[in-house]
């Protein structure tokens, strides 16, 4: 017994059925005698559907008015859930962004919370009510509503967890939990029972998807223990907390990120301060570069190259170009078809032959390896795209395989 | 130049198109240098598709979740509308029923305007940003959302322009304003150019259903000019003030109202007390009476008929079954085959002569009445509900006739 934060995104709300799905998951849960606080995203496409609607009014509409409008997603889907619990009989509340107190920044469309000030909440659960909370969302300081970001109700969760001195964070999602490889896949990927917060930060980042990057730091920060379960199976998940000795599995997970691009810029005048400048103005562009390559000079110049996400290519070329002109680098290419394929582990710090193991079984498959990056748990190669999942399954078969 | 405050109806903003007729009326007003704040509501059959929604889940979800749920409905109406005006490139901010002010009684899906505090509203007209409202709710004290009933849109226009002290009120809809009698089916009748709040309540309650009695009753009360006009035509529409001498009419206007059902009870003890005891029975159950008639007895016995909305017919059938078995009187009959057609006229007062030409008319288009009720400004009549249309064409030629 004890508080538990529970998280459903919009696939476990998306219709009636399902709904009373989540109904039943929380009451149980409430049945058992704990404080139970709920954080729902909007039913299935709406936000979606309600962005269509403002492009089909204002291409270039404000984002002051799109968090007006899509905030309007999670208290549909908040006060039918609440309906749904008054159903089976308990006792509920739903509150928005603003009554349950979250104050954020007026970054509209991609607000930082500030503040979780939790007194509603806490009267509600002393009521011994459910509380639902519309996730996603919150006010600034002019009280103008502001939502917090794509996969922000995991944010949401994590926040309210973490102010109020949640025993446990719950999100639930529609896979069974973090799996050493995307099993659709990977017909051998297996569920991880345990996960230290650096390993699924570094899976995240590396395109795993199961949850979004900044509830996973909070939840770091503040050391609220998540777990991360299907809404459909009922099955334990995986839980995600603070490494311990114990628990440091030499590998934890296999990731593939298709949505890089590699540039290449050859001929470079070989003076101090070209790669400085250059990703000081990327990076100004909000362009975040990842892998990057530096040869040794030939005849006084030398090649750079890097990955960035596929999305910023246009924009990264186009500063590039600009400045290469200035300086007078020969020629600049560029790679949509490329893939980055990682593998995580908190125990490879201490086991150097980690890397020669992951080569290995990219030799062994004949994929040839463009770039390789490493930090202390995690090692990074940049391959073909045409290799990449030939590639994850080698890979997961060497260090997973039976 | 002034402060006008204009209300937009669901049918006026359905789609984007309508939204951005409206945002041209919005705007065009602001461009003549007037202070704009506007009230809309949700868009087209947005409350009904809620209100179905939420059936499908619970057929008795609680009053304040349904409140949640339909307050997204001007959430997403005001936040296109501003996007539209964004797009037209004038100044604009969207806010909530919470946001705006608005502090009402705590009865959910029919809460009563307590307060409005109009400090946000100035704040952003002194900016010069024209301010769009959600219509049709507020929170109460404990910072949950209410709404105040179908139509409350109305009285949201009409309580802003009673504590801003407006210029104007301008209510649109799908009519060009208050007309003699029904235009879609009385082809003389003609658009009236002034009404006073009198006239336009008691057309309010005898069903002409053009404005919302709570908002003009409050409208009478903060002496607030409303206009009546249709979003589509941009023709002047009816202006709604204190009446005053010279614009006195005869008559205003012939209204028919088809929901209403007659009771009789026949053979009642003729003893002090019995219609008082039975009205305030009825009125406990929240049944209104309206036209009373009484006859003069006969054995000791009277007979006693009233008319009552036909909504109300089962739950009245009730109470006087339950009431007449104990006081002993012998028959209780009701109908619900009767319309009530009345005439409203703030110039009848002075002319005694209304009466007659009314029950002449109908004489000569051999309609027999029923029961007939007058006020200071209003004469009805009972008939029998296939009379009705005639009747009121009958009325209508002889006030309005070439």
């Amino acid at each position: 017994m004890g508080l538990i934060v529970q998280k459903f995104g919009g696939s476990s709300v998306k219709d009636t059925e399902r709904i009373f799905n989540v109904a039943d998951i929380v009451t149980s849960t409430y049945a058992k005698g704990n404080d139970v606080v709920v954080v729902v995203s909007a039913q299935g496409d709406v936000t979606d559907d309600l962005i269509a609607k403002a492009k089909e009014v204002n291409e270039k509409a404000s984002r002051r008015e799109m968090d007006m409008l899509l905030s309007s997603g999670e208290q549909v889907s908040a006060s039918l859930l609440a309906m749904a619990i008054e159903k089976l009989g308990y006792p509920v509340v739903s509150l928005l962004g603003w009554q349950a107190g979250f104050l954020t920044t007026s970054d509209y469309s991609n607000a930082r919370i500030k503040k979780v000030m939790p007194e509603r909440i806490r009267k509600e659960l002393d009521k011994r009510n459910i509380v639902i909370v519309a996730g996603f969302q919150g006010v600034n300081r002019f009280n103008d509503i502001t939502t917090i970001g794509r996969g922000g109700s995991d944010t949401s969760a994590v926040a309210i967890a973490a102010v109020m001195h949640a025993d446990l964070c719950q999100i639930y999602t529609d896979v069974e939990g973090v799996f050493t490889a995307d099993p659709r896949k990977i017909p051998g990927a297996k569920k991880l029972d345990v996960i230290s917060y650096d390993e699924m930060l570094e899976l995240a980042t590396l395109g795993a998807q199961v949850l979004h990057n900044r509830s996973v730091e909070m939840a770091k920060k503040y050391n609220i223990e998540l777990e991360v379960l299907s809404s459909l199976t009922r099955k334990p998940g995986t839980i995600v907390k603070e490494e311990t000795k114990m628990e440091k599995m030499l590998i934890s997970g296999v990731a593939k990120d298709d949505h890089i691009a590699r540039i290449s810029i050859v001929g470079v005048p070989d003076k101090p301060g070209f790669a400085f400048k250059l990703f000081s103005k990327l990076s100004n562009k909000n362009v975040n570069v990842d892998i990057i390559l530096q040869s040794i000079g030939r005849n006084g110049t030398k090649d750079i190259s890097f990955t960035i996400a596929e999305d910023n290519l246009d924009v990264a070329l186009e500063v590039i170009e600009n400045y290469v002109s200035n300086v007078g680098a020969s020629t600049v290419l560029h790679d949509e078809n490329v893939s980055k394929v990682s593998i995580v582990g908190a125990g490879m710090e201490s086991h150097p032959g980690v890397a020669s193991e992951m080569f290995e079984a990219l030799y062994d498959s004949n994929v040839n390896i463009q770039m390789i990056s490493t930090s202390e748990i995690k090692i990074s190669v940049l391959i073909n795209r045409a290799d990449a999942d030939k590639a994850v399954r080698a890979i997961h078969d060497k260090f997973f395989g039976e």
